[in-house]
């Protein structure tokens, strides 16, 4: 069975009490919820993370792959300043595909640049919650294929 | 029943004999098969339209609001250049997901810049054909909400 | 008598509906009505002329100057990154007008840049349809002077 | 009866002996007399003033919404540098016109960019005096509209 | 008895009624009222001073030290344009505190680059008519320790 | 009674022997000695937190909203680079104040772009200790208006 | 036989009257009537396409790889602004190669950039209508290579 | 006789006491003795002028034509900032002269770039009073040459 | 004896199976018995170190001075984007030598950048394990000397 | 009889066993005798130099004029960083043509502008061997012009 | 007698038939005469030098301090390219005025920039062969002042 | 036995005497002698190369792969402007070691980068003449590898 992690970067534990105008009210336990249903449906397993340092995110990205067929990975503001998460991402050979709650690309100048995107498989961003949801997919249709 | 219409860009008719090493070898009726079996299994109509001319993008983006639920476009090579693409998707209320066969952000400096990201609900891209898939299932939820 | 070319750029057909916020409830042919009624006042002609494909309308000012004396031209979305147009422009010895119904200048960086200006006579922008109106009788004066 | 204060920038006291092959041979009082003849038939009444002092054209504008209905500036070189007009302007509730005798856009790189103009109603140049006529035109229909 | 040179910037006059959305609604007099108050709480003389023009500023400075034993400036526009205002500082040997109204560096780009900061004491910005109140106290501090 | 967090960011435990030329002689808890004397004469409790960690500083940031009433920070050198630190300012609701030592604006030009200030309520820069003194009042002032 | 494709893009149809102080007297069908010339000399045909449509041009380079051994293509404007027509030259596998009557590296910045010379296999610039007849012989040596 | 205008720009009023290690211990009435001892010796006259506002510079340059050969401007810190001078130099046909007491290409950034220089007829900096001395003689030899 | 802190920084821990193509095969183990063997080889004592986490690496900096004689630091990711250990860098007074196993000069722009570099005595890149072992001479070299 | 002076620039003398994946196995000499070959079809006399020293390409070219109808120049590395080049090709009023052996617009950022280009006749570029070729022809057909 | 060296930088030996719009007809032998002759009245002896090769600019640099009081030099191209030279300069303790005989600063864009003013102890630049007679006088002025 | 070549740049002749302060107090042959010293202990043989002129830097290293097995290079100036020496070391393919006696890294701007680094091996800087000795230690490491 497909076993997947699903890291949520910094901030993303104030969902629903954060800037409601731009991340909506849904808080990060419903998404939780969300996902694991989906896994539940997709016949996957996943594992669920959440940290605001840097540090501990690229700890458990090296620690990974034996674990793990898959990672989804929201880096919120590390997205714009983490060479050490990219670095983590390029040194492991599981896929790993980036997503996003909101479109970053119609927010400030800095928030367009992602130094993660240029070394994932792919990327998903503007779907709110269901940005997770359609990752899971990406991810069993991508491990499906190797 | 909901009805999508999906825009191919330029160049897009020439898939699986140009540029495999970045594009793949499947063709764009392949790619057009698979987006109608998709559809099909989420019981939505699709339209599927490619064409080389910016203006002819344009047009057809104008005339979608009364026909069409939802836009699924991939501008290609007008993704980087063409304002008048971005207007017209500004111009209509209906939401219109992006997406890219590869992963732009890991390609050239000036591939990395979408001028219509900004405009677009979200944006999925690397999925190869997987990107359309994703993105039709992105347009029933979407509209589903309406 | 004098005959002028009015060119409507990309999307202003869809003028009326097309985020009203920024471009107002006018429609295309109001406007249209608009420059005819002050025509007839003005006592020359007018030819009106609307095209979201870049290259109609570098055809069109291509053949204009057998005709026309002047050119008034809205060229929308394409100001920004038409060098053809430009091109067009600089190729003809009638005078060209730009003229835009919003003040460009208070809107988007990108925006704020046209290729078009410099190679224009003059420019008028920010007063919705009365910019047309101002360009009707800056052509007028101009043709009057040559 | 609508009162118009038109305001004319550093420098333009030299019209007609300054650098005739840029800016025509027609000096202050000439413009001025056209645009008091051109007030006269549009039957409103206008004040015209020449300063070469930031601080005075500041003083002015600040003062100006008491007494005018509008303002038609041509701010000359304080376009490109003049944080404290560009502020004055925003600071008042009456229209204010920009206007230029030259094409900004087809000079030197740094008269490409104006201050004022993102807090302008709208811009009109490259018409010589004339555009200080259009501008008049541009007012009392703006004002018309209120 | 300390006696501190208090310089307010141009458009500072327009208070109260200029853009209140983004300054309030207090008035310059309000302003002047309360920073007099806290002058007196403090026991130590202010001088007030409004100019609109940047030559007036720059002599007023450059004549203050042997009155003075500190300035508290808000340079309003001329925070952003002004090298003379700037040299005029440097000049002197008194110290001198930069204040803002707003927070200057959540406005416009040209808003968040200040010529006069790097050559002031300090800075103190975003806290309203509370900006000045605060100065007073750093240059009494400030004059204390000399 | 109100209840402040000051929170000390990267290599502020290394006040007193770091760079004296730049940062002075006085020590971290000859600072919090000050902060608290100044708090008691307030008549408002503070909670002093130093940390080299970004995470935990937003974590600490992200936990304040029910303990307290504002935040003083001094990012240090997370100023300059933390959008993590920037999106946990925005997220809370209760005023947040950014503090310096030094006058960022006079130092390297990195220095002068900061990060946070643009989600704090306002900045007080170049005081050395009492920029935190100031900060206390600032925050008992904007408490006061709520 | 080799059969070589000809490509002038937007505005060489206006070529002899356009801005003769830059292009010159001669018109296209001179040019043309040129290259046949030359064509003969060396025993190939040669295939002539003049289009103001990216499009067009889009469309005729993606079918040409069955039908012709080389395409010699003066892009005009669309050389600094098109991104499509670089991606079908990309997409074939017969050389391309690039011409240009002026030497475009002694004219406006703008045009010092092309976006075409990257994937093209060499570039000709600044020998008038011998621009193109010195690609027919270069164009000859590379398929004679191959 | 030779009539040479010599204008001393913002804050040279204060030499001698002002940055004494970058500016030196001489003040203005020194350099001006100097000035004016050297027209003596070579038998021409100078009329003196320093102001803090940019505006009296315009005007005084403005007025210059009829009475002066040349101008010697030390514009100081408006050497950075003022359009307005520029445009008054370029407005008039007598020769002006650049000085600088200090070499601006050995000090800060936005000292390196003079708006003056490209429309003066040339320019001497770093000899501290000797600058102007030597474009005393400057200014002899090109009225000579007229 | 002399004793050296050698800090290796984020994703070095997973040295050799980490993108071998750009890093090699040797693993931080490996790197370490030759950095202790070569110590020894010195007769001096080393302490090794490695974290994913900025912080900690900033604590350990801000720790050091009184029990190390020098610092090697491979600041890896942190290269590029930590002011924070910049500044702890700055806060001691031992020697810090910075080192890498790739010429970061001849990767991606953004590595070519390194934060830590103007702060530290030295730096060697581009020897693989054999930078530490030069860093190492390097280190008494320099410690002899004072 | 026409005599063109052929000018090879640093390291050309190199070709052949320099990086050859660029470069190709052709060396120098073979290169010389293909341009003499050609020369003697073409009915004109060639002399070949080549230089790795700025200095002595700029005296070659300095002293041209009188023994030379037209120069052929691959400055190589100099292409991007001699202004002392690019001057003495302005000096000279016979034609000079530039050559590159490989496409420099699709090869690193800093080799895609020349600063010969603008100053000379029209530029070749991308054909290997066959640059120099096309380019002696190129000088015939100019040359024949005069 | 104090010794002035002066160094005439590339292409300078082609004065008189060199673009005689930007440098005049006056040849390089006619400007040393009247450095000669001015040397004389100034009861001073120059030493006049010209080469078209950085390295041998450098070496005379390098070599003056022994034989010469002060250097005068042009540096013709190199002002813009030749960090070498401005290295010579610093490494000397003589002083070393820069001249030109064009206003660099009316010229393109790369010329406007001199790498060796910022090492100089001041410039001349703008009048023809004046500026080496005004350095003159300068050189003497400064080594009269040591 | 292995031969290394080492070159000194520009400037580097006159070393000692230099700008103290930045280089030291060590002359070029004191240098030498150190490299000569450890060459011996490390049982390989030297030549010592020391030019200011760029050419004959090119010459040097075109000709290095027959006699030397690598190269140390202190490009001094040449570092920052040369691609003629880059090219020069890409074309040969004995190992290249660039080394400084300063950490460029913590000087002016424009000597932060290196030209020559990105086809060097490595890079050793700020060590003084150490540096030299810890590149001779590199290349023996390097060229027993091979």
């Amino acid at each position: 069975m497909l076993n997947i992690l699903v890291v949520h970067g910094p901030n993303l534990n104030l969902l629903g009490k954060r800037e409601k105008n731009i991340y909506g009210t849904t808080n990060l336990s419903t998404i939780n919820s969300k996902i694991e249903k989906k896994a539940k449906s997709l016949k996957i397993s996943v594992e669920l993370f959440q940290s605001n340092h840097e540090g501990e995110i690229v700890d458990v990205i090296g620690k990974s792959e034996k674990r793990f067929n898959a990672i989804i990975i929201n880096p919120a503001a590390y997205t714009h300043t983490s060479v050490a998460i990219r670095d983590a991402v390029s040194a492991i050979s599981i896929p790993v595909i980036e997503v996003h709650l909101t479109n970053i690309y119609s927010r400030e100048e800095f928030r367009q640049k992602s130094l993660i995107s240029p070394v994932a498989i792919g990327a998903i961003c503007g779907f709110g919650a269901n940005s997770y949801i359609l990752a899971l997919e990406a991810a069993v249709d991508l491990c499906g294929k190797v």
